[in-house]
């Protein structure tokens, strides 16, 4: 194994981990933390045997993924992916292709509110640099994941979601884009954090795109876009002042019901953008 | 005037046609071809004695509009404008303030469907370099452009669209982002074309901020997005074959049915997408 593959794959080596066909698995992209990771501490603690591979910039300041790994021995890879470079994505898709074949979901987490770390709130702070950073990171590098890992979705299990009974309506795998209710044009009555609404409303065009091309064929992948719910994560903290305590939602929380929404997920529940209730967003 | 202001400024000098206070000033961004120069073509025809400011990339290259300066004495005005360049955005709303003082109507109408000149007809064809360009150009410059010229709008005389006789909803400029019906979520039964169809999405998560952000206050600007339809212009050159005859618009006939939609925009109106036609398209 050379350098790059050792800096791009982390313990245990993967092919010792390589699931049982039946045992579904999960690629989680932006995994270092909030709500991706806990989408795998949840997918390790309630998806048994379910093979999680995490996806993040950094993995050495993975404290807490690299933690992860040694609770659930053999399965829980970490793969270093910066979501604005295509080439590490194309490398990473890989990457899983040669040591896993297939997956049956993606969720497509990280995200930034602005690269100053705050929504702008009028005009006067928009700027160019700024939105086509957030639009890279947001926008472009969720529908560069798909290119790369649709077609290991193709091949996947079906283990995440519900199948009907009618085969030609099964799905293989499952694309899961957080969006977030700012991102909605119709719901929009405040204005304000432009490089944000724009960004979300532009991966909500993606969800859509993606769920017609990829549920067009056999074998078909659902793609919804689901907004968490307001988080205490760091994309957040600077508003947190301005929530009610009781909508303001753990990781756990939230990811909870998103796993609820994607537990009951089929090809006729496609296309679509939920809030985390399950109740459809407008776009 | 030295040789940066030379490039900048078309002939004849702008101090020359400075309109009466109360004729109206629209400037058409993207004015070179197809529906931005038409814009400019209809407004000097049908709003005399309105004045016209058309930015385009290249003034060099634009014989139309160098003729059509010649031909409306005093009240069309070049400037060099690359909508992809935040200081050259600046810098002409600096030249449009000294020269003009104010604005009544902008029109963002330069676009791409893709860099190759095709949009992408699968996630194969999807690059993030690709994707990027196409935000950049159609999505990016509209905001940027908003964010230099509506301190000038805001101090326009409501020259276009039709003011209600209740002073305090009276507007006194107008912003018109070119959309597309491709790029309405909702509408989007066919997929295809990604970069396109996600720019004009966010564009229009753009119309509706703007919208809040500049008619919260007063003096209120009106923006909108408007679907020119399918107009026979390079952009949509290469799916001509693929357009009834009757469906294929020329850009007089496409900008004479936007024109008739500005002309009776209000502050009621604001905030929405709207089909060549005066019908509201779905987000």
């Amino acid at each position: 194994m050379n350098a790059a593959n050792t800096s791009l794959l982390y313990s245990p080596p993967v092919l010792c981990h390589f699931p049982a066909m039946a045992a579904p698995i999960a690629l989680i992209q932006g995994a270092s933390r909030g709500l991706g990771l806990e989408f795998c501490k949840h997918i390790l603690k309630n998806k048994t045997p379910a093979a999680v591979i995490a996806t993040c910039r950094n993995p050495d300041g993975a404290a807490e993924l690299r933690s992860l790994t040694g609770q659930h021995p053999g399965r829980l890879t970490v793969l270093r992916l910066d979501v604005n470079r295509e080439e590490d994505i194309r490398g990473a898709a890989e990457r899983v292709k040669e040591s896993f074949g297939r997956l049956d979901l993606i969720v497509n987490s990280s995200a930034m509110l602005h690269p100053s770390g705050k929504g702008e709130t009028s005009l006067r702070d928009v700027s160019a640099q700024g939105i086509i950073f957030t639009l890279t990171t947001n926008t472009v590098g969720p529908l560069v994941m798909a290119k790369y890992f649709a077609p290991l979705l193709q091949k996947g299990g079906g283990g995440f979601g519900q199948q009907p009974a009618e085969k030609a309506k099964q799905h293989s795998g499952i694309i899961v884009n957080i969006t977030a209710k700012v991102g909605s044009i119709g719901d929009n009555g405040l204005g304000g954090w432009y490089s944000y609404r724009m960004s979300k409303a532009a991966l909500n065009m993606a969800t859509r795109n993606l769920s017609i091309e990829l549920g067009r064929s056999r074998p078909k992948v659902v793609c919804v876009s689901l907004h968490p719910g307001t988080v205490n994560t760091d994309l957040s903290r600077p508003y947190h002042r301005n929530v009610p305590k009781d909508k303001l939602f753990s990781t756990e929380q939230s990811v909870s019901c998103l796993m609820s929404i994607v537990d009951a997920l089929n090809i006729e529940k496609t296309g679509k953008a939920y809030n985390w209730d399950g109740t459809e967003l407008p776009w």
